[in-house]
């Protein structure tokens, strides 16, 4: 049976994507959920986590006693145990191009990760606004990202960024959710995916469950007091 | 003819690791060099690359008239191209672990990465010991890379990480070399693994041509005012 150690919904972007990815898929997999107390060395979070994940973070899955950590990791090793499920792109160059926008994803928009943290609950236009206004690095991420999202739309003609949903989709779910919370700008044809990836089940699920939470985790709100 | 498009050896980290993969692998490829003037939009770097890396970042390789950037997606379309040369271990829970231990250090280690850039060239063992002395997060990075190379070099016993030369080995020479130009501590058995991968002939390339190089980029030389 696979297992997902996860983060919290609201705020863990980077569990976020295996999750959605399985669930939309419709791999079956239990969901083990580590709460954020802290990520300090005697935190709950470490404590559980440790002998599991080595790397001391999540998303982690395990295949009985077997882990796999690390996003791309886990999204590799599914597509290799589930080909029927045509996680990448069949082709070859489609799936290498899918593959460069992830592996992009997985170490950059630095700007735009650290000044707009994904928190699916929130609603917070102003401090979108002010970042917008004041962040050189966030308007060129967001640029470069919605350029490369309405290129692959227009090639692949939709209605997902390869044509079906796939881990290239899920690895920007956290993304649409930072669009959404902070209200950035892009164009319709950007919009109109983002709202058809948000409408498909396992997406939806997920943002469901993080609105029902009502952990609030002061290291992950670095604009508010309380929700 | 596949084309690889990499930064100053002395300097680039990303690039460093496609570039020995492929040599080491006996890859045929052409290397086109772009040294780093800038960063900035018109900077010479940035216009060479317009037009062929949509992400404008070094390492790009082209395959004909397709290209596919980022170090990790690089090397995933090398293992699907040339299934011979076992550039991922052959098991599935080998080639798993490889791949986590891979996205670990593609999104990760960036305290190490911050304040250790890569500089072949430099002999900088009193920088290193004061950022050992005083940041703790270098030490946690260190620590955890140490710990994994050590457990995978007695698990699967050498010479390399999964036992032959792959993907894993090359992604962590970047790393390799902070540890020699910062007088990184580590233990024995990890420091012998590290003489026996500068010592590839692969390696051993990349590192000759990084001395032989004669720029000083001074947004790469936090610690020095010249060679
Ligand atoms: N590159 C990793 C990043 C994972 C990550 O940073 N996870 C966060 C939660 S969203 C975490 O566990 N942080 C704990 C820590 O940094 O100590 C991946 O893709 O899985
Ligand atoms: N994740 C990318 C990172 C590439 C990267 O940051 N390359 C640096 C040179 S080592 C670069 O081209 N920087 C230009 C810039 O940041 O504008 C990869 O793996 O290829």
């Amino acid at each position: 049976m696979l297992k997902l150690y996860i983060g919290n919904k609201n705020y863990s972007s980077w569990s976020m994507r295996p999750w959605v990815l399985l669930r939309q898929a419709g791999i079956d997999f239990e969901e083990v959920q580590l709460r954020f107390d802290s990520f300090s060395g005697d935190s709950d979070f470490k404590r559980r986590l440790g002998g599991i994940a080595p790397a001391g973070k999540v998303p982690v899955l395990t295949d009985g006693n077997f882990a796999v950590w690390d996003t791309l990791a886990i999204a590799e090793y599914l597509a290799e145990k589930f080909p029927d499920r045509q996680l990448w792109p069949q082709g070859v160059k489609a799936r290498a191009r899918a593959r460069s926008i992830c592996a992009e994803m997985h170490s950059g928009f630095g700007a735009l990760r650290g000044a707009c943290g994904m928190n699916i609950e929130a609603r917070l236009p102003e401090v979108g606004a002010i970042v917008w206004r004041d962040n050189a690095g966030v308007r060129a991420d967001v640029g470069r990202l919605v350029a490369m999202w309405q290129e692959l739309l227009a090639e692949h003609g939709g209605p997902m960024l390869f044509g079906d949903f796939g881990i290239a989709d899920a690895y920007f779910t956290p993304v649409m959710m930072r669009f959404r919370t902070y209200a950035l700008p892009a164009p319709a044809a950007v919009t109109a995916w983002m709202d058809r990836v948000c409408a498909l089940p396992g997406v939806r699920a997920w943002i469901d469950a993080a609105l029902a939470e009502h952990d609030f985790i002061d290291f992950e709100e670095p604009y508010r007091l309380t929700r």
